[in-house]
């Protein structure tokens, strides 16, 4: 299932032109160049070679939305860091303003074909996979709003920092918009904040303030907004303090049954997503919610 | 999981039958009578078709014993309220003074035959499947005392409003009794305060007063006395702003587990309770346990 | 396979000599000598006839660490008291100094045969088999650093009780010594203060402060260190205010699905053990670990 996925990705990579080549300088051995730029367009990845950390940057104007070409871009990130052994952690936040990531892109799940829906589905369950069981130490430097799937993917890295600036919020809101969140967006926020705070927050699509978000265990700390990078860099630091081969077996051990889970039933899941999503009601919902995220704007 | 859900919701909606038949006043179009009283002798049911919210007042006196009539009638009035298209929400309160309900009825399990402790005990089995995957948005305005199947009721709904009277007390006391809760109370329990509390909590069969209760989450909102009712209306106002059918599978995917073990284990649960039941030191217990009672009240 | 595990027992217990045998005065009928001491030379075990309260104190020198002979003692004087029907409840506690126990001995996982290493892995999981399903009310009186092996010894017991000295400390540090905490000591962490804070603490192998461990709920209660043992009885007779049977049978509904994952597993976790243990680089690891203790004693 993962080499099929693996496949659809690198089909895409392919498909996306200039924009997935390799971007910056530096070569594949540390220490040479300290610093390292090898992101893609909508990713910008440096790589410090002196402690092993690499920051992801999310950088998909204006939102951070999860488009199909951003989580391709993503997991392919993702998975050079993996294989590049002088790389031990990573520090994934934002380069939009006010804004972690809004979530999944609307615009890929509106008006069109069941194909697509089924590819844009399986990249976002990939984007989850390789990043809740990632080898690398994983640090959320949440420095804006992150509803939906930008919650998801702060829930999936192994620490969470969030600047408390009381105009973010944090929370899966699908209920919201109509919409329901997967099975395994639950688990991943069953084992991060615990059964009844999910199941109140997943029935009325709560959106968490820093404070209440810190309060329920939804982030970790919270810190003022020129702080974050800091401090993800000394909380990174104190994780890698750990020897990496006993703390990589621990935390497969923690989260392997919850990604078993969603292997186990990979492809039932990309049906429920398509037709669920396909349905006229829902399509319905996702307009009318565009509408009214036109006129805010507008 | 989303599938198996709609599955569920296809099933719940034609099982209806002669029982699930309206009686009182009112047609089936909200709008035409905004207050329908629709319940029965021990439950008093009353809808407002205007907000789609209903009031179920428990009125079993002296203590809202959880009897075979009372767990009859409560069953068949909440399916009542399920089919009925212009419900959305129900309230579950007491009718009774300084009691929500005092749990199961100690008559139905004392000097009965078998085959009564088996139809008694599938009754209070189908009370809870009915109320803890309920469609409707549930509130517990818990207005007195809530010991152990009083306990469960409450925790069976989506939130918990409990009086903050000192006085009162709510947990699953069972073990004071030198009985043992069942294993779908237990489960019910870890979904709501955890793994560690509710062992703590069924060992020593703990009754919480309400700072406690709330200090561990076993219920959501403490509020005077007096305002139980308007806090209740207030919180399903909130929950109603969310579209049904999304709550409704969300509601399902976290609740369908626990309630699939009970399914898988129904007839077994069944025969364990009534052995149990039988045994001559447990029906000493109890004879006990009510001769103390009786000395209280005299 | 218990039984083949108490053959084993058995086995060490006639191999270690005169130090196994019975130690004080006292017959196995209560009531005529009210405190028997029943314990073995590295667990002073005194029983009171009276309350049918007993103490089990910890005499491993100088830091109690969980030897083999030392877990097969332990394991004998504990089934010894759940065979007693004198007996309803046991306190754990320490007689070294400023350590309730070290956790497992590392000579014991060094430089052996892999057959040794199995005997040995077998006592530990015998010794958490016996405790965390004890019939018996287990309440840790943790009068000292408890980390490792010591914390999963604390957990498995019913309540725990913890000096309020800031130099003790509480905690699953093995990632810390570059090994793993086996998946039965995660899952007993988990029972204790749930997934998200168990994740935490493996990964970084965290080392709580009493203040820290109360927050999130390692230990129920923290006492001025004079205070403990008088704590523990306080405790313990609330406990036994319970009917044995009713409490007895709760607990098991608890614990058993978290034992059975071991028993259906127990040989490849020994494989797993033996394997790892046996690594040149845990090996390596161990022996500089050694070498940092003998420093920081000398």
């Amino acid at each position: 299932m993962a080499a099929a996925a693996a496949v659809t990705l690198a089909r895409r990579l392919l498909r996306s032109g200039p924009r997935a080549g390799l971007r910056g300088a530096g070569g594949r051995e540390p220490g040479a160049a300290p610093r390292r730029a090898i992101g893609h367009g909508r990713v910008a990845v440096e790589l410090d070679g002196s402690t092993g950390v690499a920051v992801m940057k999310m950088e998909n104007p204006p939102v951070n939305s999860l488009s199909l070409d951003f989580l391709t871009e993503f997991v392919i990130s993702l998975e050079k860091l993996e294989n590049d052994r002088s790389c031990r952690g990573v520090i994934l936040t934002s380069g939009a303003p006010k804004i972690f990531s809004a979530g999944l892109d609307i615009m890929e799940m509106y008006g069109k074909s069941t194909e697509h829906y089924a590819e844009f589905w399986r990249a976002v369950q990939e984007m989850w996979l390789r990043l809740y069981q990632s080898n690398l130490v994983t640090i959320a430097a949440i420095n804006g709003s992150s509803p939906a799937g930008g919650c998801l993917m702060a829930m999936s890295c192994d620490y969470r920092i969030l600047a408390e600036n009381p105009k973010y919020s944090i929370g899966l809101n699908e209920t919201q918009l109509g919409i329901v969140a997967p099975f395994w967006f639950k688990d991943t926020m069953v084992n991060t904040i615990g059964n009844r705070a999910t199941e109140r927050s997943l029935q009325l699509g709560l959106l968490y303030s820093p404070a209440e978000a810190h309060k329920i265990g939804l982030v970790d700390q919270l810190v003022p907004e020129e702080k974050i990078q800091s401090t993800a860099a000394a909380v990174m630091s104190q994780w890698l303090a750990i020897p990496d081969h006993a703390r990589q077996i621990t935390k497969s051990m923690m989260r392997k049954p919850t990604v078993d889970r969603l292997l186990a039933h990979r492809e039932s899941d990309i049906q429920n997503f398509v037709s669920f999503i396909s349905k006229d009601s829902i399509q319905k919902s996702l307009q009318m919610y565009m509408e009214m995220l036109k006129q805010r704007r507008g």
